[in-house]
């Protein structure tokens, strides 16, 4: 595609306000997208795109924007509930598509949207993006080369201590696992492979919370221990929860036969990874060498896949493996016992980097 | 008790001739015991104890040396299988026992030991020691002073590539939890208090290894993830296998409503711990403060208990408890189904510390 | 003011080209200022600032556009040796003046910026603008309050390998001390005050060098290890070269008489800070707040106070004693004798920061 | 020598009761050590010695024990003005010496030490004994094979709060270069080679102290800084001073033209090293592999060179280049000026260390 691609926002609260904003201008600037259209249930929200943005054309419902001839991809930003039907009706309307996490909230919904996406002509891209990150893709090239040996064992975690705002995120459709786990276990999957069985414990650990202002009751598990069978006697955790106020340590563990490697940060803002080879005999150490990627390089990756008419690396089968462990994960911890997870899907491969530049001579990595 | 406390060891293998003999020969020079006999079911032992720790009285038949009058406590260092009989045996000849991790192999034998523990005159201390580490009972003030709220969340983690020695490691009755996992799950119950229900996942990682020079097949599992549930949405997990090469984090991490606290190092070799209280908002690193304790503290603690005729703060129930979660935890990942926990226990808890010297006016730590 | 401000670059190296042209984007995006003039004795470089900024009015020689009516602040930007005579220049013209470091290469030249700057109705922003972090406030804030006593001892370090492009910084008016240790003593002296005396040794420690795929002599030191007095006993030294290839270890480090605080990363690019209390007897990490902060924030300090006709706060008599204390360990290196520092200067104060929002409530740090 | 080594201690304060008692017990233990007598000007310590080590010689005056027969070592670890006179009477005496730094406080009184030394039959071990860590000797292995490169800037950090007992610390003979800095000159100068010149500043930092209960007047110097030029433009830098609380950092760090390596903890006590090199292009850390390595080393070494008939590598030329570089460093500061160095030694070297298990395989460093 020579010109820019068209993308129409629908959903414009805090993530599209915030962390999308910010990568769309950058890619508005360098020409590579004009922003066309945007929609939100809230009306006050067309003078935020207006102003901010300069997007004139703004609807209160999305079918009034996701057909239109300029819109080449439609990013779906709305609360979670929303994302399935909105993401159908786009691919549906021959668009691209960009869904925020998780891609549906039932498997059902789920299923019928990875249907459409394969014989629809739009790319379908599902959030978290996590694949993409240069220091998911340093451990990818890792593993692949054995240096750790094959994986027995593995940690990940990520929580916060829960938003004060949005009530929905306490409610049916939604919770930390959603919300948050769903990075976790899209990382775990990516590196390792496709789950086979999972069990969980789940708890609301929080019952009642202040959320915009009002008391509410919490409707959903808000506190997570899942663990995953990935076959081979290889298992992992995934710790999870709006029930953690801070922590220290690495976010992703990975204990193979011949070394152990981990991800420091999150698997959603890296921060460099450390790599313990029996061979060499000491921990190495490999700075973060992106500080600024962005957790939002989904939308970055799926433009450049419609201007060089590629494929993307980031694939709904492993947001549908996803969504069933998470969802087997809740039955689990609900019926105390180990459930199979039936879907599968192959994990995105990445090509050796080659050479690099001496990592001595990065003298600024702040620009 | 005035004189020195009469010590037989039964078990004179790796963790006799080092950690214990180290510790024993300390003791021995504050006068506070005496050495007196050995036994090992390997003749050729009596050579080592008598040339290193001067004890001429050896048997193979560990009844030889149980009910003579100048033993007062006997030391329980076999392998694992034996632990249960042999301690029974010595506490019903009216001796102090310590017996080194797990008590007991089955529940049954456990039981019996705690039955006839409750009717001896002797004390009965079951490894691990964990409790009685500065740093455990550091976070375990941080924790009932409220500085981190209510757990939510916790994490431990124990293990390493396995021994090349010992096959009996290998077999029934052996395998990581027994012999490391033992160690987080004494520290989680013990900080967060008695478990209700366990599931995990385990598995034979490495199915064939090369022990004392002979390759072997590993007839158990040999890798473990374990979740248990603490009762009001309270949940943590413990990571343990002969298949780990390395860590870098923390040993054990506690997730609360106001804060986050961990143990750094391990839980039985403690290299000081981490505190983040939301009211401070920063991380607070607090240094080891004894990293020479030692974690075979409990035949000091032992012998400080006869000699000043006290109760030994690491209670029986404590170690039955644990040996009840780690059966479950086998049985639960072969069967795939959560487990209930029957039996419960009293967390030890400990006086306030009172004031300390200032920790900048420690100069020399080594000594 | 209230139009935006006008900006004219000169000097399009690579200075200008990333670090300052990305923030001058920003800001330009927010409509604080316009871009309307660069310069640069290359004539090549008028392609990249009108493609890459819109920026048609292009320059060979400075006095062409300094003196335009639109241009309200000039940025200086060239390479060292021509910083001080085009500063002046602008000021003369009734220009702000935004100029790397150093504001000069010798003290006569310096000083009559500072005259200059005196009397002219523009402001004079003088690189480094390490005062500006909110990093650096943080901690002068701690020393204020007394946190950690009088200081007694410091330390700071800033090195590299060195560029393999501009061959001046290794020659006459270049070097490291310039380049890179004026950070170290902008914040050593902006913390703790002004320095009274300065002993240095220096020297080349890498006589030849390929720059710009050329093999050189190095002309100048590179290597430097600089100690300041700044009175009542308390010393400080800096640790700079083109002769460091990696470190780990705090950039700043400040020994008092109640605690020591510690700045991570590097001043230009801080990482948080760490403090130790006596009266706490723990480190206290603290996370980096704005991991975004840009070096050349002084641009957008600039603006702020033209915009809102405030004071800047980085102040010309600063850099001025800076640029003394760096000439003096030159000279003080060549002759081994410690010489006396005649200038002084107030450093910056902050105002109290107030109540800010809880630490763990910060969810997205990258954004 | 077949029997054990006959020990005579003159001193016998908080450094022989703690440190040195430990290690000789631990040698009396293995058969290697006799300890025969006991010197104290204070007639009160023979209770001391006797109840603790079974030392039944005691006297007030060192003249009367240092020429026993039975005593074949005397350790001199009196307070540091002693040293000398007593060093010089023992080796006079034919007695082999080991000596607590600084070996004498004037260089004359050093020198005929020496001497002395070069013509008796006794060796001469002058404390510190840093070359003897395993990490020392690792790190210069490093630097020997060129794995980081020449080496062009260092620097090394000693300081603690300073003692609240022995008046004589803050008086002329005392103060934390003879005391502290030490470790680190004699650190940097094994790994580096010998200095050629020396600038420093120094000052009483904290004129008035309370020690031994009393409010006292401080005499000397209590806050250093120096530098060191070890020719070929490279230059280190020790910071030492009774004037820090706490530090968080390397201990020691060397920084040369192909990588970095630096110490952790303190070089009388490391925690392991830091190797970058740029080849690799990550921090490598290597976990101390001795934690249990005692700064009393000293004694164990010279034990076995007496046993042994071998030369220590601990060399008394090494000891009064450093002592030489103490002096001219505080003369340095009094007169603002760069002083050469005239003595030089010849670092000891260490032969390769070979095969070594692997290090995942460590399972319990604790013993």
């Amino acid at each position: 595609m020579d010109r820019p691609v068209g993308i129409a926002f629908v959903g414009c609260g805090s993530v599209m306000s915030g962390p999308y904003t910010r990568l769309a201008r950058q890619l508005r600037e360098r020409g590579e997208v004009s922003l066309v259209a945007a929609c939100d249930v809230v009306p006050d929200r067309a003078a935020f795109v207006r102003d901010e943005l300069g997007i004139e054309r703004f609807a209160t419902d999305y079918r009034e924007i996701i057909t239109a001839d300029d819109v080449d991809a439609v990013l779906v930003l709305t609360s979670m509930p929303e994302h399935g039907a909105i993401a159908k009706a786009a691919l549906e309307a021959g668009k691209h598509v960009l869904v925020e996490k998780p891609m549906a909230t039932t498997l059902a919904e789920a299923r019928e949207l990875l249907a459409v996406a394969e014989r629809s002509p739009g790319h379908l891209v599902c959030a978290p993006h996590v694949v993409l990150s240069p220091t998911y893709q340093a451990i990818w090239r890792h593993l692949h080369r054995g240096d750790v040996g094959r994986i027995h064992l593995a940690r990940a975690r990520y929580g916060w201590a829960g938003p004060w705002w949005g009530q929905w995120f306490y409610r049916s459709g939604g919770g930390p696992l959603f919300d948050l786990g769903v990075y976790n276990l899209t990382t775990l999957t990516g590196l390792i492979g496709p789950a086979r069985r999972v069990t969980a414990m789940a708890g609301t650990a929080i019952p009642e919370r202040r959320v915009d202002g009002e008391l509410i009751k919490v409707e959903v598990e808000d506190n997570f221990q899942i663990t995953v069978d990935f076959g081979d006697a290889c298992f992992g955790t995934v710790t999870t929860g709006f029930s953690m106020q801070s922590y220290r340590g690495p976010a992703v563990e990975l204990y193979g036969g011949a070394g152990t490697i981990q991800m420091m940060g999150d698997d959603w803002a890296p921060e460099g990874y450390e790599l313990w080879r029996n061979d060499i005999g000491a921990w190495q150490l490999h700075r973060e060498q992106d500080p600024h990627w962005p957790w939002t390089d989904g939308l970055r990756h799926l433009v450049d896949c419609i201007r060089h008419d590629q494929q993307p690396v980031i694939r709904p089968e492993h947001a549908y493996h996803v969504l069933e462990i998470m969802i087997k994960a809740i039955e689990s911890a609900r019926e105390g016992r180990t459930l199979d997870i039936e879907s599968t899907f192959t994990p995105p491969t990445f090509a050796d980097d080659g050479d690099r530049a001496d990592a001595h001579l990065l003298h600024d990595p702040t620009h």
